[in-house]
């Protein structure tokens, strides 16, 4: 289930916001319009979105390739300026887009017709590492799901949320394959659903048991003994282990510590800001509330009340059990170990 | 705000179901009809099933009014029945059908028509005690609040959810007019949105500052220093103190108490079922899933996903700072302190 793929000249792009109940493949090759589907979640998850942006990028350049040198350097940087302007919080997005820059600028000798090949070379090769990311994660990972385990799960960190395969649920899917028995309860994630829509929908896609739950019912599961532990993905991973991540995964984070449950997170190194001490720095986006007030078109709240909407939420590295890399597992002190992820 | 009235010889209720885009008030006199609008929700929190309950009992005397007594007897034992097997976990339900069962007892030398007017006399009685407990419960509760306090709720303990007034909005409202200067987060309290579509409702028509948020974003409000106290209602206190309530409570509860935030619970005396030991005994009521699957008829997960709807869980006392009832606040400990409220 590749949610974002390059294919006959243009970028693929699965309508995450119509999933389950409809399935739309749209076509792009105006870095405008890719800007909007991140804006708009038709694609999210943070390694989809650096995935999405890196093709952007080539989208550009091969828009500006006539242009003379000096015009197609000025317009890529708004090329570039744009697609970081779509969504603050997830750092691979702009991971992806300094991956694009610095090599235009280790380029910097050639034609903008020639970048574009070169550039198109890197966003494939960015897509396809995630893949290998995910892989490499979830080996490491399963390693760390029992036989017979039921794993908690918050939002959607599968293949909907990368090239393919998955952060989180490629650690589920890594243990499913390896044989384990496992299930997975999965929160809807209010307000965008990715739980109920995207989660749910893998996971039975892929055979592996769930059970879908309202946010609020985790922290019950986890009294009535059902939880063995919380796998979730991550959006921005600060130098000491703060983990940005969907709103609603502190909450979830505080409640396994209270039961004595393992909180893991799976996210590959490009998750990780590494010149951010800690998540007290990590920018929170503010998405419309509409997303709160309506669902599905369907109206669920007073006209005019006031509603606030965080996308995101900060876990203090505290209360992360281990954080799950394609480079291996990550064990506190963090602080001393997520830099050694640099080398 | 009245959700359940009597008037003109009919049970009116607002239909709870289409707030707040809709306001609609059904009439009922078929107690068949009013076990029904029980089930669906309709009519729905504790206090106020146990008003529409007295009621459902007082139509279906009504009904059978002018058969032989002996027929009229084991009538009124399926009217009673049938209402009582609505909903299994708040015990005002049942609190109230014993209230009349109880009346229909003491006055077993009348005969079946005169027996209508004393029912409707205690159904009348129960709706108008109701309101002066939430009166009273508010001017209890209202000392806990401070002036500039942010009170976090979950679900609908308001005027919709009793005869008037409300529980644990019944404390806001007495604090708002007494002059203090508070403000509320609302859940919004899935799958059912009662905080969304009934608490947010209710506070901003009676001009009470609200926001509302979604379940899982609770705790990252704590985490930010804007709560500075929970209160909620209950559908059934245990005597030592443990607190059935809406799906959620208890994940409220466990990040209230990490964050060191009063958690308080309201609810008349009617609420306590001083012969249940403990909450372990508390049935839970498992509603449809669809409830989950589809919002306002918009589906939302993939078809045929496994789900789970447990419609209330149990708070352990350890959990709820002080419970406010009609009689005044109880502090722990609990099970010494709520058998005095029998008295």
């Amino acid at each position: 289930m590749k949610p974002v793929y390059f294919e006959e000249g243009k970028l693929r792009l699965i309508d995450q916001t119509k999933l389950p109940t409809e399935f739309i493949v749209y076509s792009y090759t105006d870095y405008r319009e890719i800007a909007k589907a991140i804006v708009d979640m038709i694609v999210r998850g943070a390694p989809a979105i650096g995935v999405t942006a890196g093709y952007g990028v080539y989208f550009g350049a091969l828009e500006y390739q006539n242009e003379p040198k000096d015009v197609f350097y000025v317009k890529m940087k708004e090329v570039c300026e744009l697609l970081a302007s779509t969504r603050p919080t997830a750092v691979n997005l702009f991971w992806a887009i300094k991956r694009m820059e610095d090599v235009m600028a280790a380029n910097a000798d050639k034609e903008p017709a020639e970048l574009v090949a070169i550039l198109k070379q890197e966003a494939d090769a960015i897509c396809a590492e995630d893949i290998q990311m995910c892989r490499d994660m979830g080996k490491h990972g399963a390693e760390l799901i029992h036989e017979g385990d039921t794993l908690l799960t918050h939002c959607n960190a599968g293949a909907l949320a990368t090239a393919d395969y998955g952060t989180a649920l490629g650690v589920i899917r890594a243990a499913h394959e390896a044989g384990k028995n496992i299930s997975v309860y999965a929160d809807e994630t209010r307000p965008f659903l990715q739980g109920a829509r995207l989660t749910a929908y893998e996971l039975q896609t892929d055979g592996i048991p769930v059970t879908l739950i309202t946010d609020n019912m985790a922290g019950w599961m986890m009294k009535l003994g059902k939880i063995d532990g919380v796998i979730v993905g991550a959006d921005r991973i600060a130098a000491n282990g703060d983990v940005a991540n969907k709103i609603g995964t502190y909450s979830v984070s505080v409640l396994a510590k209270a039961h004595g449950i393992p909180m893991y997170v799976a996210a590959p190194t490009s998750t990780i800001d590494f010149e951010m001490q800690s998540g007290d720095e990590i920018v929170i986006e503010q998405r419309d509330c509409r997303e709160i007030s309506h669902i599905g078109g369907v109206q669920v709240a007073p006209d005019g009340v006031n509603m606030e909407n965080p996308a995101f939420d900060v876990t203090p590295h505290q209360n992360v059990t281990a954080i799950i890399t394609e480079k291996g597992v990550v064990y506190p002190p963090y602080d001393l170990n997520i830099p050694k992820l640099k080398e």
